[in-house]
């Protein structure tokens, strides 16, 4: 805060919030000033907030948590940040209707740039074995359900075999909604598990993760069902290629945009550059996307701690669709992958 | 859009742009004028958009969906409307920054109320059809689960059964996360579950929604394992006899505070009214939360073709809590309940 000149914050972004105090509850407005924090939220969460918020004085709120935050903050603070990114027009409107009205205009500033969000991209020590068991989870799901993928089951079965088994092995929930797309629908970046049977030949991607103390894994992988022609072969060689190159330049202080070339490079010399229709990857942790983004001319440097994806893929319309998808944690001599489980050609 | 005279408008809200045209991708704007609608999204979603999109161009932008959207508004109308609540500070920013410097303030306005999310709450009847459809998922597994409920097996244990089963049977999703709060921690009303143990004897609570093609449920029941209590039987009545108080209330033209206060009233009689700690319920849809909230005070008429959650409980902490919710569609002649399966007293 001191070094962009932030006297004081109100944080609104839930997985900020968590990061910052502890408390999980779904209505919540932070207060920090130099030496003070306040979390404020309603009635519901009465118990639940005393238990566990940390480094923060617990307020419950008589209507509004956000409005009564921002009073308080009104009272103790020549001027008071707030995130435009996470803050909705109606919600500093509701913030402004909490201060006297000779200041309401101009006391809340937007951040000119992320602050809290910026701190979570690096992770600290604890932070990163929680990321590794997530995605160790999240590995051993893979391996659980590689013998189960037939053609001719749905892939909806398909994801609800997986979802089960995270269940059962203790995941808190998905990170997000299970991607299970097969033969022509694999071409679908984001085909969500339908009624769709897998075909008799053709690819499968699974694109899952789970939640594990909060914090979030995220991997694809993509099998062949019966006997690939040569094209399909080919691309998934060129795939993993080009996933392999990225996953080599994560080191400190190389850029997010180099790290996406490293693998568009590859595609485009193999003739794919232009099946490969998103970017390289993002930060993953409390959230499933966060920052840093890691897409072509991002200019933001990689450092020690921060997690992030790389998921190359190439999706050819009407035909087929490929992608791979490590969780890599930079570490200060270079990298290790979170999810070291095999992404090598496998045909059922 | 007419009798708001709002000109034109710029619609980000997920839900909204997918009830309006179709499209269910992760980023879109639509631009909607009296005669004219075009969706903006990303290259990600080219393929799906145009398989989906209904009643709009599909445009497909290079840099910012919401800035291009912005930009044609810019060109083609005096003003534009946008919701408060669903745009931040920051997308509001980038809209501005896709028109002309000389119009840039005072073109875009705040709602003054709910519009798009007014007209989702009356259901037509095909999307009645696909809620009864969700609902009747909901209600058969809450049957599939009624004998696998045993009293030493952990809450999440159940919670995998139930949502497997839910995707075996061809849900989407589960449209939350699934509630399973057994003995003492039936008394937080949102109890997730966890790896706590069901006891010989004691409440569980199961409140749980499934999505299909799109459309969420929602319900809860409660059930008894082992020999109950007078007072923990009496109090099941009481909850009971509240809920069915509440949905005999639903009928056009009653306001949602009627409506809860039927449900109120009869826990207040029965001793227990500083129990029941939140609103009796709320509007759903594409949304597990939609407009309108059913609580006290609430002045809004209720008209045929909303749905709408009944769902009182009671929660004596340290102790039990009950909850026992049913979906219910507001008819032209009274109400039909969605989840018609049993929720009188069951001990297992």
């Amino acid at each position: 805060m001191a070094e962009q000149e932030v006297e004081a914050l109100l944080v609104t972004n839930l997985p900020d919030v968590r990061w910052l105090c502890g408390f999980t509850g779904s209505n919540a407005a932070l207060a920090v000033t130099a030496t003070k924090a306040a979390l404020f939220t309603d009635g519901r969460y009465t118990t639940q907030a005393r238990e566990e918020t940390r480094r923060a004085r617990v307020a419950i709120a008589k209507k509004s948590a956000l409005r009564e935050c921002a009073a308080l903050l009104g009272e103790s603070a020549k001027q008071a940040w707030f995130d435009p990114e996470h803050t909705t027009v109606a919600e500093l409107r509701l913030m402004r209707s909490g201060l006297n009205a000779k200041r309401s205009r101009g006391f809340f500033v937007a951040l000119k740039k992320p602050l809290v969000s910026a701190l979570r991209m690096v992770k600290d020590e604890g932070e990163l074995v929680m990321m590794a068991r997530a995605a160790d989870l999240g590995c051993s799901l893979f391996e659980a359900m590689l013998p189960r993928i037939e053609s001719g089951m749905t892939e909806v079965a398909l994801a609800a075999k997986l979802e089960f088994e995270a269940r059962r092995r203790g995941a808190e929930g998905m990170s997000f909604e299970t991607i299970v797309a097969s033969g022509a629908r694999s071409a679908l970046p984001h085909g969500r598990a339908t009624g769709a049977k897998l075909p008799r030949k053709g690819f499968v991607t699974l694109d899952f993760g789970v939640i594990l103390n909060g914090y979030c894994s995220d991997m694809t992988r993509t099998v062949h069902v019966g006997g690939a022609s040569v094209g399909e072969r080919a691309a998934y060689e060129a795939v993993l290629e080009a996933q392999e190159a990225a996953v080599a330049a994560v080191k400190p202080g190389a850029t997010c945009g180099a790290v996406d070339e490293a693998a568009r490079g590859v595609l485009k010399k193999a003739g794919l550059g232009k099946y490969f229709t998103h970017s390289t990857g993002h930060g993953v942790g409390l959230e499933i996307h966060e920052q840093p983004r890691v897409a072509a001319g991002q200019e933001m440097p990689l450092s020690a701690g921060m997690v992030i994806t790389i998921e190359p893929g190439v999706y050819l319309p009407g035909k087929f669709g490929i992608r791979i998808e490590d969780m890599v944690a930079v570490t200060k001599s270079g990298h290790r992958v979170l999810t070291p489980v095999t992404k090598g050609w496998i045909e059922l």
